[in-house]
């Protein structure tokens, strides 16, 4: 059968279903440099907008598996979990959840990307640490797994390359928010990276990729339809995100913040959430019960296991946790209104934040690890006028707009 | 304001509104290579699937308008009509109206274009006459206005360069059928061009880019409305384009079936929708009724009025009449079934035409003029088997299959 690229083009902006053998000659094609940007970014549009159904999610999860190796995690022992978070801003639980689920004696192998959109991703916020190496070799990811139960490392090029060739391309081309495209993505990444049991965080709400309940449960059921195919568990949670998650935004910033709460330093609704996804993901590999999990969870905060481990992590990958900077340059945002803050738009804070140097707006653009923002006030508290909402680190290049931010806060 | 192409994209994705100031910020800065074919394909992708509202068009339209000179026909004496057709399979009618028209009196000022795709544009069919200079400069296209008034060149370089860019993106991204992007592109060449009056003929059916009557319906429509913001009478006409137009295909070959018709020598549907939009065009130039415009027409065709025009444009344009050649290797392709025919189909026709020779796969393609096919029988004709349904006019490396040609005709 011969395929021309504009006939699926067109019958996916007609809204037709497209077969395995055209999103093969697709997807293959773009990722063998025979297929330009600019008609993959024309397609992956359509199919934003069209959708696509279970079988073309089924198929293209395939496709992008097997465009690149499979990691054979037999080499580690015991069962290996993984988590995935869908990504929100100030999203930093995995930088918390890694070392307490490895101190509690469970095996977690992360591979984690890069971000895109607003701030930086893991694996941006992990480099914001001087020497920290994101690139393990296979056997540098299975021997740091056997040695302390944890390792995070970007994607491979090996893996799924098909996965970073199309998501770099949704990051520019405003073709992110698909949950078809999210479903094959992360499930591809989890399946090809060797775990046996997966939890992923679906994050709600108006910051997130996932806007509304309806999406989170179709995220969620066709993230556990897939892994049924190559026999992984797969388990889901969705989780609140309209409001910044924690208080920092921006790379440097969020390590500081994750080792705050992993030192017993901050209380608050990111804390909570890290317990609740280390329970989930204890539990799952042992097969133990949530609340006998929690428990363990509790003592390896307490007992700062779990902290150690995210340096014996840092310096099992050559990082030097003593080298994170932030900004000298920090501007006050100051409250022209009184009274209780009803919300904070993680949506805007996210674009701040971007703006500011924290996140991407095309491929080639570097990060600036040091730039951010650190919220002052949070919802429900009670603001006087020129009461600072939150501090911006900034540098010489950026950009921002204080009203836009005074915006982003409900006060009534 | 600051704009971001990603935002802007993202909201026409959701299907937003953008605003005058987004639209400049995404098209000039894609004429200006500040944003690349990937970012413009997924927005032009975005639009085709969410469409635009009239403000939007319009706000585009002025955009393409603004993004060259516009043509200045104000030393033209008089009332300039300009006529556009959407395309199809078979299409001379510019070759027969132009002639038409400026033997009745009215001034007819029409810039065309190459042909992409099947079969040669007007000015590929021009180019058949040895000779034949299509790159008029200003100039010379008024100063010969005002003395035949008729002239036809190929659109210069710094007309809508934009729709020119914007065109060849949507041609391989299929982003061609979009009544918005139609409209646009259509109506900033016409306002560009500088006439004052403007007749487009909408060609409906399965070998056009509109396939329902409800498009061709907005689109009529929605180009009236952009004609009034620029005090530019627009008027337009819905044409069936199921079945190649006339007997001809092929540019030398067109040439020679328009000069019959202005000799009277044809009587056929396209001499019939020869006659319906010169008359239109003349109706509106000189605000008589159409009925008395056609009685002007006809007189002009029975005296060869209309004939001596077309031949003193050749002349005007250095072109040699006489010069006109079509390929001595001609092929009968007779029929195998016996039957009334009930449909040729237009696209597969064009199809055959160009792999003859007659059009251009890629940009670079060279044209063979004395290339085509000549239509023996007419839908509703009776055959018999042997009969001759058409003949080829072939070269040394004309490609054809004759079961795919015999498969073009339902025959019942």
């Amino acid at each position: 059968m011969n395929f021309n690229i504009i006939d699926i083009i067109n019958k996916k902006r007609l809204g037709f279903e497209l077969s395995k053998e055209e999103l093969e000659f697709a997807f293959n094609g773009y990722l063998n440099d025979e297929i330009p940007d600019y008609q993959m970014s024309a397609l992956l549009m359509a199919i934003c907008i069209n959708d696509m159904n279970d079988r073309e999610i089924f198929d293209l999860t395939d496709i992008f598996i097997n465009s690149g190796e499979i990691l054979d995690l037999s080499k580690v022992n015991g069962i290996k979990v993984d988590k995935h978070s869908t990504g929100g801003v100030g999203d930093k639980t995995t930088l918390v959840v890694a070392p307490i689920v490895a101190s509690c004696g469970v095996c977690i192998a992360k591979m984690s990307g890069r971000g895109l959109g607003f701030t930086g991703g893991t694996i941006d916020k992990l480099e914001s640490i001087d020497g920290f190496k994101v690139n393990l070799t296979d056997k540098e990811f299975i021997d740091q797994l056997n040695s302390i139960n944890v390792a995070i490392s970007s994607q491979t090029g090996n893996l799924t390359p098909l996965d970073k060739k199309i998501y770099a391309l949704r990051d520019v081309t405003a073709t992110v928010e698909s949950i078809p495209l999210i479903a094959v993505s992360i499930m591809s990444k989890k399946i090809a990276s060797g775990a046996d049991k997966i939890l992923v965080d679906i994050k709600l709400g108006s910051g997130a990729l996932i806007k509304n309940e309806k999406d989170a449960k179709r995220l969620s059921e066709i993230m556990v339809k897939i892994g049924k195919k190559y026999n992984r568990e797969v388990r889901t949670i969705t989780t609140n995100m309209n409001v910044p998650l924690g208080n920092n935004i921006g790379n440097s910033l969020e390590v500081i913040e994750a080792i705050d709460i992993l030192d017993g330093k901050e209380k608050n609704y990111l804390c909570d959430l890290c317990i609740k996804l280390s329970s989930i993901l204890v539990s799952m590999a042992k097969g133990i019960t949530e609340e006998e999990a929690k428990n363990m969870v509790y003592s390896s905060i307490n007992n700062k296991s779990a902290l150690n481990k995210l340096y014996e992590l840092i310096k099992s990958q050559h990082g030097n946790i003593n080298s994170l900077k932030v900004s000298d340059n920090v501007i006050e945002i100051k409250s022209k209104k009184e009274g209780e803050i009803q919300n904070i738009d993680a949506y805007n804070m996210g674009i701040v934040a971007r703006d500011l140097g924290a996140g991407r707006c095309n491929k080639e653009d570097k990060i600036d690890y040091t730039v951010g923002i650190v919220l002052k006030k949070h919802i429900s508290s009670k603001v006087k006028i020129g009461d600072v909402l939150c501090e911006l680190y900034i540098n010489d290049s950026s950009v921002y707009d204080v009203n836009f931010i005074l915006d982003s806060y409900t006060i009534i």
